[in-house]
């Protein structure tokens, strides 16, 4: 019988957990509010309360005798050597914690469920669930950009994830595309986070448009209110032929694809796959990102060059992580 | 016996070949005139009979049994699966070119030196060979920026050569990372290399200093020929402790740790080996470069941090070229 296995997505919010079965589907899904403020203890216990709820359903169905491990993606930086987890931004708390051992006791007393645990940073789960079973299926080589608040990532290179040396790689929102500007995040220059992460993509909008409000829809999406303007505005805005609007998608994607080509250079890479909540902006965006891309890249690298978006929405994560525990990553 | 193979480094004034050992030495070298003004066919001819020579002299002290082969580094793109060299840019009417079937007709004639012979692009070739014999024999993954004309590289990774899913990867030159400044080179905008190749460095120099030509050594150091400026001259005025030539190093180093810095960010690669004719400038230009690439590195990725010069100078290249012989590289 196929191979099945949990994924687990560690957030500052929800839990996510999944039941995934190799070079099949994903049978069920379920989440759970991570009550971060309840501190490392009480979210470690969810942890593994999930897991047992988890292999407790799937069992019933499922040959136990094919059941493969946990996989868990979690936010901030993970050792994989050491099985932990370093100062993750939104469980506060945290400092360093022994993860994967956390886990490996909780999980211990239920005798069917005790297993390895495949431990990975959620950027990386969510490359590989890509990779697996979403938009990255028909790409052995690609990176997958989570923009978001920030703005992450994940190597797949012959359809395995790409760590590097320390296990830090991927964080193209860290490549500086603009070392001469004024744009300071994180003490650091030019950064594509710095330049089109969720608040600055934001903040462009606002100085684009708030000046003359009268020349945008955007002023009445968010009723005059421009402390609480968001991407899907600016979205509904540019699908309604805005041209303000159109032109912040259209300097984000440029900005964006100026990182991308960067890539193509360094690595060879020639596809990216763009999810996050800001990708929901869809051909706004991954248009003059795969546009400016062609035009940053020399000819002879043009050929299969392509900006899509991902498939699986917030379940990358947990998909990912399941499939993790199939191939080892 | 130990394995020995024929190195050869073809650019567009000279051919240097030489003979290397594995875990040993490299027994001797030598340079031909390219001529490539004689076309494909002579310089061909050349690599053939220099091929020959080299293994004349050394198959009288080494053993014919271990010979391993040949590599070539050639300028250009080299397509490894087929054999082929494109579009040159220093050899003349060459467009793309069977290199390896054309070498080894002409090699096949003499019954000894018949052998495999592996390709690469230059730049490649030169990593391998700090790799294996110069900068990076403690580093078993870094980076290898080419600094002159052009701005190249080579990726080594777990001491194996990184060449991208197409062959094309280490092209940091174009890494974008200035997309919204002045600069364009090949039609793109912001590139290292349209930053600080050579021409552009001493192009940079110039217009720091000729307005004020009373404030620094340079204008004694070249005479006043702003035309003849070169890297040399701003070495020898620094190593003065000429401001105005200090401040040039200081820039440009400071705009290539800025590119290492996204290196590091994608890659998780932390060490960088620097060679080139630029390069010759030493700490002048490491120091601000390593500056530069901590502060625009996160915290979590400064350990291991590391600038530093090539070893084998313009014997790179044959080194790794013959390097690539014993391993596949």
């Amino acid at each position: 019988m196929s191979q099945w296995a949990i994924g687990m997505d560690l957030g500052g919010t929800a839990l996510k957990a999944a039941v995934a079965v190799r070079d099949g589907d994903v049978l069920f899904e379920e989440s759970f509010p991570t009550e971060a403020l309840r501190g490392p203890r009480a979210v470690l216990d969810l942890l593994g309360g999930a897991a047992s709820e988890l292999y407790r359903r799937a069992a019933s169905r499922l040959d136990p005798a094919s059941f493969s491990g946990i996989g868990l993606g979690a936010p901030g930086a993970v050792d994989r050597l050491k099985g932990t987890l370093s100062h993750p931004p939104n469980l506060p708390g945290w400092e360093v914690v022994e993860l994967r051992r956390e886990l490996q006791e909780r999980i211990a007393a239920d005798p069917g469920l005790s297993c390895p645990v495949q431990l990975d940073n959620d950027a990386n789960a969510a490359a590989y669930g890509e990779a697996v079973y979403g938009a990255g299926r028909s790409f052995p080589d690609f990176l997958m950009v989570t923009l978001g608040t920030g703005v992450g990532g994940g190597i797949i290179l012959d359809r395995r994830l790409y760590r590097g040396p320390n296990g830090t790689a991927g964080e193209i929102g860290f490549m500086i595309v603009d070392y001469a500007g004024s744009s300071l995040h994180a003490g650091i220059r030019g950064t594509l986070e710095g330049l089109i992460g969720k608040e600055r993509m934001v903040e462009m909008a606002r100085r684009m448009i708030a000046d003359h409000p009268e020349r945008s829809l955007v002023a009445d999406l968010c009723h005059g209110d421009w402390a609480s303007l968001s991407p899907r505005h600016l979205e509904t805005a540019a699908l309604d032929g805005d041209p303000a609007a159109l032109e912040v998608w259209s300097r984000v994607g440029s900005i964006l694809g100026a990182g991308l080509a960067g890539v193509t250079a360094l690595m060879d890479i020639r596809r990216f796959v763009i999810g996050g909540g800001i990708s929901a902006a869809g051909e706004l965006l991954f248009k003059p990102a795969l546009a400016q891309l062609r035009r940053s890249t020399l000819p002879s690298m043009h050929e299969g060059l392509a900006v899509v978006g991902a498939e699986l929405g917030n379940r990358a994560g947990t998909h990912g992580a399941a499939a993790l525990c199939f191939e080892g990553g």
